[in-house]
């Protein structure tokens, strides 16, 4: 939004903000928090739960690859080993991007709808679209363990204007943005660049072969009625800027605007994959940036917020620093 | 999202599911209710209050014309005065839309920054980011008239969960969306494809001729803090899509990235200009489609939100019909 910033490249946005020394120290931007963060708040990613799209390269014969981190427990685990089978099978090779929808999706898979899954992919319930507890051990209906409820907490306590349309409340765990309702139970958040499973009119739950992913406003509407199996990492800019499809609900109508996908593989199958962390949800760097993100008081700004729903807090992540 | 949909054009998005008679009637889905609201809940937008972007054509040669509706009284009204003086200046002409930041903002003027400013520009207090009072003809420092409470208070008695993390309330006013902190006051909200205007760091405010438009999730913490003189109507898509810019802040790096800006003119003085109108927010069919916006009932979902954030309820706006 600056409008004389020099066109230089440089890591840390604020860096092109004139910034006296001490300004900088008492207010930093929630870039430089998370560039001052120790190496130790940082987590990092098994490549085994990494998702790995190579598409046809661009009209310049530039390649484009998307990274896609796939949900842990106890978050929709029914698809996700369902997709870990699809991605053994290479099933999703020569498949295609079918559908481009502005401010809502992008969706991948079998255009032709024809094309034989692989055998043993589970048929998942709609009951593991929200999780009752996040203690694994207990079979408890509570919705939240008091350990995770302290944690949330301790999180939101950085926002004065804790507060969210689509649910009680909403917190990070694990590096994952959810919400919970209670009485109803816990989900991921359809934030920018989560990934879901395609599915049909209920009680069709979808398998995990047809894929979308959030390039608009999050549609939190779709929390709790869909299922989220991962995020985009690297190259969501290669979705989000595709043509959008011209046909209903965004799909293309001819073939020929269809995206192909080479190959789709898990991280530790694919090649020249990096390695990539997180900063952890825990840690004292995180809270620092959250309350940043929901408080901006660096010289930009005038009026701090006061709060930030749970999609304008986006976790950082990166390529691991060596 | 959904799966194995016929691959062919259709208004109603909800068309392509199978509803029956019966559920279609009891659970009509936000498009329908829009589609079936009456004539006189729509409003005519003026000619002279769009803004007619037209960009270089494309690569295969097609038009891109994007449209923008200007926001009306009491907000901004500094800005979009400059922003008519530029207009008719034709000091946009040759400019160019320079930088394109994912999830974030694409943002146009002069990428020299050396281009003169027509004469008679006003340079717009810090204080008129904000409203204090909705009512014009009062000095009254309430933050929301009476009148205007009530009627917020009619629209959102829709929403079992009328919270939003960034203000003390939101509604929509006079078809904009907007938002209150008591003891500050009212200003716009920066959700999908709204339109703001670029500046330097505080107390700079910019003069118009900078502008950018929301291509991602809502950056809220802008609301406040810079002034938002409108939406783009009709060709975000042709924004949204573009590459995103490889330098700091999404700029392009290099000139050829730069999309050309042949002209904006405003819409009476543009060439084959449709009329537009939007969906009354005061009307009864925008009560129903927001209402069913916060609590989808039809048949791809199970469990409601119970509430929606002001910029997952979009104001629909169309070419009139005849």
């Amino acid at each position: 939004m600056k409008r004389y910033l020099p066109l230089v490249a440089c890591a840390a946005l604020s860096a092109a903000f004139p910034l006296s020394a001490q300004e900088a120290k008492i207010y930093p931007a929630p870039s430089e928090i998370v560039a001052a963060a120790k190496a130790d708040e940082w987590v990092a990613m098994a490549p085994s739960d990494l998702l790995v799209m190579d598409l046809a390269p661009d009209s310049k014969g530039k390649p484009r690859r998307v990274v896609i981190q796939l949900i842990p427990a106890p978050f929709s685990q029914g698809w996700v080993s369902n997709i870990r089978k699809l991605a053994a099978a290479k099933w999703w090779d020569g498949t295609s991007i079918n559908r481009v929808q502005d401010n809502y999706v992008v969706q991948w898979g079998d255009a032709t709808e024809k094309k034989a899954l692989p055998e043993g992919l589970a048929v998942v319930p709609e009951g593991e679209y929200i999780v009752r507890s996040l203690n694994q051990d207990s079979q408890s209906a509570l919705a939240v363990s008091a350990a995770e409820r302290a944690r949330a907490t301790a999180n939101s306590k950085m926002l004065q204007r804790d507060v969210d349309p689509y649910s009680d409340q909403t917190y990070l765990h694990k590096g994952w943005p959810t919400s919970n309702v209670v009485g109803v139970g816990l989900a991921p958040t359809h934030c920018y660049a989560m990934v879901g499973v395609g599915r049909n009119l209920s009680p069709d739950t979808g398998t995990g072969a047809e894929l979308y992913t959030v390039i608009g406003h999050a549609p939190r509407h779709l929390d709790r009625n869909i299922a989220l199996v991962g995020r985009v990492i690297e190259g969501i800019e290669l979705l989000s800027s595709l043509p959008r499809g011209t046909g209903a609900l965004g799909f293309y109508e001819k073939e020929e605007e269809r995206v192909p996908i080479v190959s789709v593989r898990l991280g530790n199958e694919a090649k020249d994959v990096p390695a990539f962390e997180y900063l952890s949800t825990d840690s004292e760097s995180f809270a620092a940036y959250a309350d940043a993100r929901a408080n901006r008081r660096d010289p930009f700004f005038n009026v701090p917020a006061g709060g930030a729903d749970i999609c304008n807090i986006p976790v950082p992540i990166r390529r691991k620093v060596k």
